[in-house]
């Protein structure tokens, strides 16, 4: 019997093929297995920033979500076909690993900050070896695409997700000096009104598909708040110590 | 006379030189002069990041910071000192802008997140073209190093400075999921117990020079409250939904 692959999670960065790190590149290509997250009929952010890189003889898995739009967020069946989902990938990915193939999971941004990579991972880091390649986060995209330094001295920085309560938002944006709100969806009126309590409207920023084609960046005030893409955020920049 | 330079801000990403992008890389190579902040008589992490990449035909600029323990930091006469080190070093890449040299200016992690690049930019945005290149904060770098989880579903993560007063060190991680303590320095006795009463010691992770030599991992209640290294952070994952 071959000794088992080892699960290898690779951060992709923001979207920008050359944002990914030369340990990524490394990574993705000495694995015999290539596995990635995809929406049924879509070929996926992951994939498509790695397409230069994959090679001929490397094998692909493309982990199909379930459908996402039929079943509201909100519903518990969402997240029992959820959970169903992330078993059945992981125990496909487990079929390659046990042959002794090493599989490299994509993942856009970096593996273990808010990634689809984090719920295979903990269902089989106990019976594999495992490696994290970290990549550029989404955000780190965005305020590079802006130009926008965000954190100064000692501002603390505050990454929330648009989904929350408007109370809840107002109470944690003014714990921060510096946020990052994601998950905007249709979410954006709330979150505008949230910042503007919180004093941070002003200055805030939006960004789409930021290092994308499709980039777009433009103050948040000057916004309308009709839907925000997937690939969006709001970077309100801290204002501490500058000598 | 010829167009003025461009100046440019390479994200190095946390330290392991395979952790920098394919741009970054680029960039770095691309330009005549390569800057980069360092402490006197020493090279600097930027630098010894960049080590295998530098041309021969490369101009390097060191930018040496002031002394950095004569003066307390929060004597006034730190601030100026720094804020004239900041004005020299600006000026001093501007000459080569000015004579139509691009400048990469070399950043540890992140240009636009608590960057000393960041200090230089605003000082010459007006003035010259710039380009951001975005990294791999410091802090992925130590999660992955830590094969730690960090935020899930509506998560909100705090990244926070250990020199603020216990107060609001217990303020701002109560309003938060996850949390990133960065500067622990001689403050880890106070951010111990701030984690403690915000319920985030038990699961916290103590990590130093992550993805460099003398990488260092263990849990924070293992830790002793000795001074940590600048290289080093403590982390507190979220717990929030998992499918």
């Amino acid at each position: 019997m071959s000794r088992p692959g080892r699960l290898i999670g690779v951060g992709l960065g923001p979207g920008d093929p050359e944002l990914m790190t030369l340990k990524a590149v490394k990574a993705l290509q000495a694995a015999p297995v290539v596995a990635y997250f995809a929406k049924a009929g879509q070929k996926g952010r992951a994939r498509k920033t790695a397409d230069g890189f994959i090679l001929p003889h490397q094998k692909e898995a493309p982990l199909v979500y379930p459908m996402t739009t039929e079943i509201a967020f909100d519903d518990p069946r969402y997240r029992c076909a959820l959970s169903a989902f992330y078993a059945e990938a992981a125990e496909r990915l487990a079929g390659y690993l046990g042959e002794g193939e090493d599989v490299a999971l994509l993942c856009e941004g970096d593996p273990l900050f808010f990634g689809s990579f984090m719920h295979v991972f903990v269902r089989l880091e106990q019976r594999f070896r495992t490696g994290i390649v970290p990549g550029v986060a989404a955000m780190s995209g965005a305020w590079s695409a802006a130009a926008l330094p965000m954190t100064w001295g000692d501002d603390a920085l505050i990454v929330l997700a648009g989904t929350l309560p408007r109370e809840l938002l107002v109470e944690k944006l003014k714990a921060a000096d510096a946020a990052v709100v994601m998950k905007i969806g249709r979410n954006l009126e709330r979150v505008r009104s949230a910042l503007k309590e919180a004093g941070m409207h002003e200055r805030a920023v939006y960004v789409e598909y930021a290092t994308m084609s499709g980039q777009r960046v433009q103050r948040l005030a000057e916004r309308d708040d009709a839907a925000a893409p997937y690939f969006s955020l709001i970077l309100a920049p801290g204002q501490g110590r500058r000598p």
